[in-house]
């Protein structure tokens, strides 16, 4: 049995005092004070501690039931949803022209991390609904926007995303769904596809997919891919789900987690669907999303990490075992809650460390789209190009890595159903997975991001972490902790860079077989810059006459050294194996293996 | 849909040319050349390829069914066990005076990786009645030998370890369970426990529980811990199981993985119990079970990770998807095999130099155990016992994370339930927190083994790896690529040692907040040294004339070279966080997590 308790009081303080929204100068963020953002973030709390929060294992043990085409959800999934629907939740960010809030899409991800953590299986279905509004918002004709986008941002129609078919996953290119021209200007959609998450379910009136497939003219290749919507319902004259489209949910996939969540092979028999954009972009229109889609799992990432970590807290504060090497801490009990022991003390930083970091660059990572978005600030876009691979392989891999550690402080007890964490590590399993894999974000990060505009997001990297360091150094209390750490990771940082520059043109396997090393290289840097800017501002606060709650702040630089005393020091390992090229991770023909 | 193929070259490599186990001089051993234990190897992994791997999969969805205090196992486990009980496995290095057949230890260790990589969950049921032989021949009377080695060796009764209860696991000292002595001479046994792996089934034709319990003028904690024989059908006068003792499975656990292993909820209600050796000398009982036992759970780490990269392996090169990115290498096929991506290779060969290194730790381990127990060696001994936390632990770790890596090569696919390899994850994960927690092993380490015998034994390990590199100096093939990666390795080592000696005494925290990764840095020299070992033998077999397989000796150092230089250089990173000492680890209070 687990419990959630929303840390509002930590995204409050990256909220107003790491990222200073309200001073930011975006336009309307001059409203979101301390008590609207609080506001906000205290209900959208209690939605998911109260409602989501109890039904997390629930969904796990009962999962999806498929029959007849049709899939239902877990007990209580029907009500949840219409409870997030009337809270007006799923337009939150959204365009107010289609019945959104128009609130920042930092504070969307603030708000998202709760839900997330509460329920990640349940919140799929209104995070893919979320992506395809964001597709058709910004590809669709003004007739698509006018037909689907108020009812998704109310939530009464939901959105997926078909991508996968079983002979292509990451490789769009082999994609083979038809798409045949009719009479009427729609077209016939013909094809199988797999992994659609929450393609079929009862939740809501209507379902519209965004599939990709090829016109009958389509160049071979990535080149010749299209967008077209495809609804479950076609809408009728007056934009309300009428005729039952030829597409049909073909049975569901048993996965390792995330059982609440629908995950679906889909079959298009000759459905109608609507071209979205022009001919052969639909790739295109695709990546314009993945800079929002992948931060979203990046913190799926680490807000997994974040519910496994406070059961682990919990239970480490009232299991007892043992006594304190430095001599009884609860002589009165039978033994010392497990807390006392300098390894379970160093487990639990470790999760509490990345956890808040992670917190800190997610959000970060929001408020640079909002001001790519909302400015058209490129620096703001190539930035958050750049970081989004970081963003998403590193929080997921470590964030996987946290419930894993989390589940470890429970011993035997972590490993049963009734225990509860053990969901953590499933449900979070999947992050490192979809989406791109890791592998592959990696790949987009060295292959892509890391030269893109001549290095320029990339240097523009560099000089930030290098103007922080400059503009605190006379600051006794950050160097030897903060600022010295900060300044040998990024020369980690920049020495790989070079290594890639010098030969990646003439070998590009040199520099590939050291990309996952450099993405999580790349990922301490941005953890310990983080820190760095919160030790800062926590040490501020700390030195005002009467700082609210000192402990709170005390705790973040204690925090935060952790991680520079025993995280940030890994960048030297991986530059070492960056370094260290290609020779040993190609010596053997794939034979040989 | 996974498979298994024996690594019966690989095994063979480690017994007959690494540890040259018919040259050891051990009593016996000068018997098992290389024909006799191929073969034995042969018939071991045709069981487990053809009988035991195709119920993995079942006994997982399967798992084991309760009703009535009855536990049923999954379809096809009684005949499986019918089958290694017949082919004379379970007393394979068993005492031949009780119908074992005298092998070595290590060559027991060699069977049971492929007995578990192909099925862990049923290999656990013959794995603890190993273990119970084990404590009752060591600690049993004759009259208790008689009785119960026979028919356990014959694996006819099988065995368990009765230790935990609720209030109960790491801390033994709390155990409630009491021993009433009976008139007969024998014990009244009331309590429950908790996590009995193998507790009830219908394998056996009796179930002999080796309970731990008090006595009535018990001393409080450890101290005050006896021994018990407690069958599940009481011995009549012809030795053969007789009338039902008065225990019960009471219920059982549902878990993340080895579900075709029964966990068992035990409740004793004045069942009749024997006295194993003396009053109150339980754990000391157990404790010699130790090394063993825990040797037995590193093996399942690796053993894991063996089996999933294979999978991992087999995936990536039939895969397609994405081309090379210097040049097409399947230029007729719609994509090239994954296999041909740098990343991909990279976590593929992390994977194979992580097992390959860790099957030659373990069972280079299990022939200490041999020689400390066959020929009463006692440097032997004090060195297996320094090394077996960090087989225990090292291995379980990167066991698991070596599943994880080779589930993340499958993509998609990975995370359902029909491609099999999560299961693998699963399974794998409980082997990181029993016997012992990870945690308690580099507790163990540093806490009890570092310094046993005043540092004898973990100086002699040290002068081992300095002996090793002296005597291979000159050898300029080996120089850089692994004596000075090995040299760098165990500098580090010999510092956090010395770290230890130098604040253990004065500030104990100082070191356990470095003891986990203390373990960590401990493993990677171990591992170390065995790739530099392996290297020297596989370059000799490449000097002969004409070694039989060139292609497997090259990939050896292929696969050496690798992990030199992608793994080894982690100790520095270990040695930097066991120096921050518990600074920053301690620095929060319990309340302020």
């Amino acid at each position: 049995m687990t419990t959630y308790h929303p840390p509002a009081r930590d995204l409050q303080f990256v909220l107003q005092e790491v990222l200073d929204i309200s001073a930011s100068g975006i336009a309307g963020f001059d409203e979101l004070d301390a008590e609207t953002t609080s506001a906000v973030l205290e209900e959208a709390g209690r939605l998911s501690a109260e409602v989501l929060a109890p039904l997390n294992a629930v969904g796990d043990r009962q999962g999806c039931r498929f029959e007849d085409g049709a899939v239902t959800t877990p007990e209580g999934f029907g009500e949840a949803y219409a409870r997030m629907r009337e809270g007006g939740w799923m337009g939150l960010d959204c365009d107010p022209a289609y019945g959104g809030q128009g609130m920042p899409y930092v504070l969307h991800t603030a708000v998202g991390e709760m839900f997330v953590s509460s329920n990640m299986a349940f919140n799929m279905y209104q995070g893919l609904t979320h992506g395809a509004v964001s597709a058709i918002h910004a590809h669709g004709s003004d007739a698509q926007k006018a037909t689907y986008l108020p009812r998704m941002v109310e939530g009464r129609w939901s959105g997926t995303m078909n991508l996968t078919e079983p002979q292509c996953g990451t490789d769009l290119g082999l994609i083979r769904t038809r798409a045949e021209p009719a009479d009427d200007g729609s077209y016939r959609i013909t094809g199988q596809k797999i992994w659609i998450s929450a393609g079929e379910h009862d939740l809501s009136e209507n379902i519209i997919h965004l599939v990709l497939a090829r016109l009958p003219d389509a160049p071979e290749g990535t080149k010749g891919i299209s967008l077209f919507i495809v609804p479950k319902f076609l809408p009728g004259e007056d934009g309300e789900a009428g005729a039952r489209n030829a597409l049909a949910c073909a049975g569901l996939e048993h996965k390792m987690g995330i059982h609440g969540n629908a995950t679906c092979v889909m079959s298009y028999d000759g459905a109608t669907g609507y071209l979205v954009g022009e001919p052969h972009s639909g790739l295109k229109a695709m990546f314009t999303m993945m800079n929002e889609a992948r931060l979203g799992v990046g913190l799926q990432g680490y807000a997994m990490g974040e519910v496994a970590y406070q059961n682990a807290r919990a239970f480490a504060q009232e299991r007892l075992q043992g006594r304190a090497v430095t001599g009884a801490e609860n002589p009165d009990g039978p033994a010392d809650p497990i807390i006392v022991h300098p390894d379970v003390r160093r487990n639990l930083m470790d999760q509490k460390a990345f956890v808040e970091g992670a917190r800190a660059f997610t959000l970060w990572g929001a408020y640079l789209i909002d001001k790519a978005r909302r400015e058209e600030d490129e620096a703001a876009e190539g930035l958050i190009s750049l970081l989004t691979p970081v963003i998403k392989g590193v929080l997921t891999d470590r964030g996987f890595e946290t419930t894993v550690a989390a589940q470890q402080v429970y011993g035997g007890t972590g490993y049963t159903r009734d225990g509860g964490v053990e969901q953590f590590v499933r449900d979070a399993r999947i992050a490192m997975i979809y989406e791109g894999t890791n592998g592959i974000q990696a790949l987009d990060l060295v292959g892509r991001k890391l030269g893109a505009q001549g290095g320029k997001p990339a240097m523009a990297f560099l000089e930030m972490v290098k103007g922080f360091i400059k503009e605190s150094e006379d600051d006794a209390t950050l160097k030897a902790d903060f600022l010295d750490p900060l300044k040998a990771a990024s020369k980690d940082l920049q020495a790989a860079a070079t290594f890639f520059m010098q030969h990646g043109q003439k070998s590009p396997n040199e520099a590939l077989a050291g990309s996952y090393d450099f993405m999580h290289l790349f990922g301490h840097v941005c953890l310990g810059l983080m820190w760095a800017r919160m030790a800062r501002i926590a040490r501020n606060a700390l030195e005002t006459d009467s700082p609210d709650d000192a402990g709170f702040y005390r705790a973040k630089i204690a925090t935060g050294r952790h991680y520079m005393a025993r995280h940030l020091p890994a960048t030297a390992l991986h530059r070492a194996r960056i370094e260290a090229g290609a020779d040993t991770v190609m010596a053997l023909s794939p034979d040989d293996f």
